[in-house]
């Protein structure tokens, strides 16, 4: 992760505090990109923003290719700005770091202007072919909640993966639907439905939009548990329907910052613990060096042993 | 996981190898729910079956929603079937075990004729709001392997998750992309493009294919690593383009099938235990219950640790 980053000087975690809770642009960047590293400082920085953590809305925003995500958290950041609430946003891409990581950054930055100081978007590689959220895109999170930013949106492609990162760290989970989803509802069924807390039909002024609305109704009242939620209908480029899915947002936050701050910062650490041990195992399989993954792998074709005993053998050390 | 399923007597291992080794349907079924149900039945059945295993061709076939996966498998079975070879069919289903896990299965058994001992079709449920494969999943396809089927085609809904595992335990990646991708491809380029064998895009009777083909032959050729990717055009409706994906299957299977069969089968093994690690992981992440992942929590949050550290105390018992 680091071999590529070019030799600059590690910025002190406590030099940092000040400026990055001023929300000075330039602490923030330096303080992802000591995320990005993993280094010392982003671990000593985090700790000291800690007391600070928990007071902005995290928005995840995820949804199949081609459903518009980048275009409605376009229009959701000038929705923001327009009331003067600060956002971040962290676009997840899972495309390589060098090729596309910052096209969406760009595109974002060229709509708000460069010069609002109530704007900060920072594009993020993905965990690449793993998919879902690096540790670092997980603990930036925390850098932009302790920059004082109101609102983070952090919008990711919807895959498998990311959709269970997204419904651990966030408060409110915005899934996106294009219109004309068709049998892809079926597909959509339990993987971004159980983690939805609002559903958004974008391209809300296509003709097969309310078509795909009432599908959604109907795939909503047939789950098991019941809790409400609301299909809205947005058009980002003309602004339709982005009052009514800021006012679902805020009224969903208030019922997820009920429960205490400091259990929602713990579960965020769980989160990023376990995404960093997946990362371990990920990496034993793939090398294929190590000698008790070997050992159990010839006990489970042996018969010896079931996948669950095996996979307890493997973690016990 | 067991417990939905009606208490049927668990027939014993020995009693199912001869009559699967035949291909019969009945042991065929019999086997996959036993390997559903994780039973130690499966265990001692797959072990009997190891000296068989890594004759077929396993084909994974994923890429997003819309781009005609059944469809293909569809038309695939067909174009196998017509030259007598023998197939199985695992679709791995992102929507419920109860609601939608069944339908595959019965548009391919309304095509292929349900009395044709040539084919078999088992629908098996994802790991749910995970995705990807489950430990059953990679374990069927050793049960297929072993009934003697010539090819196994396994189709997953490309999440993030499925991608992974897809290139960890089949022979050959076929990636489906529908016609006017356009911005889209952006997204494919690490995740799909990273595991494809052949890249496919089905509907190609539609205008706009022929853009998508050439877009991406120009994603294909910036990779960094520069192995031949073939772009295929198919209509799964007409039968057109088939036989050259045959033949780009079996070309690539050659390849694949070089290295030496205990090598794949190990690799399977080794990957089906670190699916039931990151189960269990999740589970501890899950219950909150976990003291030693709540300390390494709180160390996190208080930055005395960062968070590859954590994770190598949660591996280290």
């Amino acid at each position: 992760m680091t071999a590529d980053q070019p030799p600059l000087p590690a910025p002190d975690a406590d030099d940092l505090v000040v400026p990055l809770r001023a929300g000075e642009r330039l602490a923030i960047s330096r303080a992802l990109t000591e995320v990005e590293r993993q280094s010392l400082t982003a671990t000593r920085l985090i700790a000291a923003l800690v007391p600070y953590l928990g007071k902005a809305v995290i928005v995840g925003i995820t949804g199949p290719p081609g459903a518009g995500k980048s275009t409605l958290v376009n229009a959701l950041v000038r929705q923001v700005r327009a009331v003067g609430r600060r956002v971040g946003v962290l676009a997840v891409d899972p495309s390589s770091p060098v090729s596309g990581g910052a096209i969406l950054g760009d595109r974002i930055r060229m709509t708000a202007a460069l010069d609002d100081d109530g704007v900060f978007v920072r594009s993020l590689a993905s965990r690449g072919a793993l998919g879902g959220l690096s540790t670092a895109a997980i603990r930036s999170i925390d850098i932009l909640d302790g920059a004082g930013f109101d609102l983070v949106l952090v919008e990711t492609v919807g895959t498998g993966q990311s959709e269970i990162d997204i419904a651990d760290v966030t408060d409110v989970r915005l899934v996106l639907a294009a219109p004309g989803l068709g049998d892809d509802i079926q597909a959509m069924k339990s993987g971004l439905l159980e983690i939805a807390d609002i559903l958004v039909v974008n391209k809300g002024d296509r003709p097969d939009a309310e078509q795909t609305v009432q599908q959604l109704h109907g795939a909503v009242s047939l789950r098991a548990h019941n809790r409400p939620l609301p299909v809205l209908k947005t058009t980002a480029t003309t602004g339709a329907g982005l009052d009514a899915l800021m006012t679902a947002i805020d009224e969903r936050a208030k019922v997820a910052h009920r429960e205490p701050v400091a259990v929602r910062r713990r579960r965020r650490a769980r989160v990023v613990i376990a995404r960093a041990a997946g990362d371990l195992i990920t990496e034993r399989v793939r090398s294929g060096r190590d000698s008790k993954l070997a050992d159990l792998a010839d006990a489970l074709l042996a018969g010896h042993i079931d996948p669950r005993t095996a996979a307890e053998h493997l973690l016990s050390g």
